[in-house]
């Protein structure tokens, strides 16, 4: 097994009324002035907005707010709430909201703390050193961006979808209550489910030889992960369906199954992310929708791990061979794809891809040829359009 | 399923070769002058000391050493180590060891921060605000300290094993090569996956109804641990098993195995605290010697969750009823101990419990009839006599 790091500094709340407790774990952080992001309609709606802004209130926070944050979270927002907390000197950054939302916040965070373009951390040009501290309160199940290192930020010139990893931009803490998650509609439920069960297979799926104990922890979260998203499609209102997949989101994220493996693929991440910000997919159904294609190129590389992936998570009966196995569990994790109404293919999407496009996305995943993705094979331009074929 | 907080800011650095980081990592503390503190004779000989020595002096990080703990750390010489960093304006203690260096660096630094005396904390009186920071270099599997909040520290005056818990001692960070956990005696290595074993199962043995996700990562944690216990009692030079323990031991106290529980039981860690602070038996062992008897004290609170342990943790094909699946369950955990030459019952220590010594162990336990320990029931002084009897 491979040698590892884990750190998971962030303090989470968990459970019903958690987030009545931000002020409170805001005021611990000894911060003068902050900053409360969030999206559009919903977190309003809800009336959570207010109940955060009351809960500051109470502990004679001094804050500002800014929303408008999107799906595939846009760079000129970023630059908009970097120029605000200069301005303003903020010195906290509250998240309310899902991914999209937290990402904005973490960027906008090593942004404020940065001489130069923010973007320069996503582009790979530069590592950040510090980041303004952030604070989650979670309204959706999917990203696990509020206990991981990462975050993804679409930038509007040329499209592109880059994600930037740190440390320092780790959430100092998270409050978490399931309940807030029950307003979800069934597709962004279901998507969200995907996503975390792609963190972990990721993770997964790899050429190292696992840590049995990581192994185990993986193929049960993704099981529990299936059932209670299956739960979700007809019962949206089952509070302990929808802890168990906040809390497997978290964990999906948060290095934890990925102790020992040396890191994992993440091809279909990347594959996905070019699709992202070519059209603006959910997160989750892009994974959906290229991951059979991208199992099937790569299964020959290790078959054995497939078969096991077959056997012990989708429960598939052992076949002729590993590969036939593993095979039958590709084939089992598509039919639960369907089952969630998630695709399996680009075009269940509504998006027919042409030719020019399928290069371009070849092209922009491989950073133009410059780089490979995937560990389980190291893929290639010509292997990466391959499996957009595929997937089309 | 209960609400509960999540809180592991450890930051850990796990594998070969792991402690030549120790150095840096305590650099980017920032600290000034470092306490290095050890117990006895295995530390020195193998070298560990001198090598850590080495790369704090690479570091140029000023350091003293205080070496001496013993397990069951003494009160004695946490105040002896108060004193020290006190003379020594030592503002970063380095704990070289297992749980037992571990707890004692703990208790040195509450106890520096502390205008009173450090025992308040341990016997309830006072809730430590801060702490001198510590880091770990880890060299025996067991305690969960590295991760956990919680420290053990035994007052000579009376023999009191007393616990405390405050996430404000947690370590900074731990170092974690499985190589030095190799030179460990058999039975201090079975003691040790006893331990390990049993904080998932204090945890894993109550009331609530417990999150799907957090009963089959313990679940999955105590297999591993019993199948790599095996191992090691004939090769303890595999690494990979001593990796998957190592992990095993930290994630079994860091919290992950308890999220959603509600706390646990923990009377077991009760009783055995008495024996520990009595006859400086060893902790896992301790454990072991009065698990059988505890449970099948408590067994008619929850004969389904027992039975649940037994079908998927001991493997037992489910009995007529789930009473009988538990106690076969409770059977299979005893025959597993004894494979491991751990004990069932208190006198396979060696130790010859008279009616006196009952009767004290359980007037110390129930802190002379003015607590209750336990959840799965609320065990009283007669309750805790009757399970020493049981386990004599």
């Amino acid at each position: 097994m491979e040698n590892f790091q884990y750190y998971t500094p962030t303090k989470v709340v968990f459970g019903k009324g958690a987030e009545e407790q931000a002020g409170e774990l805001i005021r611990q952080q000894g911060c003068g002035r902050v900053l409360v992001h969030y999206g559009s309609g919903s977190v309003v709606r809800s009336g959570l907005l207010d109940r955060i802004c009351a809960s500051l209130d109470r502990e004679k926070i001094p804050y500002i707010t800014l929303g408008g944050v999107v799906p595939n979270p846009r760079l000129s927002l970023v630059y908009e709430g970097i120029d605000l907390c200069r301005r303003e000197n903020v010195d906290f950054i509250l998240a309310v909201g899902g991914g999209s939302v937290i990402d904005s916040a973490k960027a906008i965070g090593y942004g404020v703390k940065y001489d130069g373009d923010v973007w320069d951390f996503y582009s790979g040009k530069q590592k950040a050193k510090e980041s303004v501290p952030i604070g989650v309160v979670l309204t959706i199940s999917a990203a696990g961006s509020e206990m991981s290192d990462s975050s993804v930020i679409t930038n509007e010139d040329g499209w592109l979808k880059r994600g930037y990893s740190s440390d320092c931009g780790r959430a100092r803490f998270a409050v978490m209550n399931p309940e807030l998650t029950m307003t979800l509609p069934k597709y962004q439920t279901a998507s969200g489910c995907v996503d975390i069960m792609m963190h972990t297979m990721e993770r997964y799926f790899n050429l190292s030889e696992n840590m049995e104990l990581t192994d185990g922890i993986s193929e049960h979260l993704i099981r529990t992960v299936m059932k209670n998203a299956k739960i979700l499609m007809t019962e949206p209102d089952n509070y302990d369906a929808r802890a168990e997949v906040m809390w497997a989101g978290s964990l999906s994220h948060n290095g934890l199954t990925g102790c020992g493996t040396g890191g994992g693929d993440w091809a279909c991440h990347q594959l996905e992310h070019e699709l992202g910000g070519m059209f603006d997919v959910a997160h989750g159904a892009g994974l959906a929708a290229v991951w059979g294609s991208w199992a099937r190129y790569v299964i020959d590389a290790d078959p054995e791990r497939f078969a096991k992936f077959a056997v012990n998570v989708m429960g598939v009966e052992p076949a002729e061979s590993d590969e036939a196995t593993g095979l039958k569990g590709i084939e089992a994790m598509e039919e639960f794809y369907r089952a969630l109404e998630m695709p399996v293919k680009i075009s269940d999407m509504g998006i027919q891809l042409t030719e020019e496009q399928m290069e371009e996305l070849a092209e922009k995943c491989s950073h133009f040829g410059k780089r490979t993705v995937g560990c389980m094979k190291k893929l290639t331009k010509d292997d990466v359009y391959l499996i957009y074929k595929e997937a089309r």
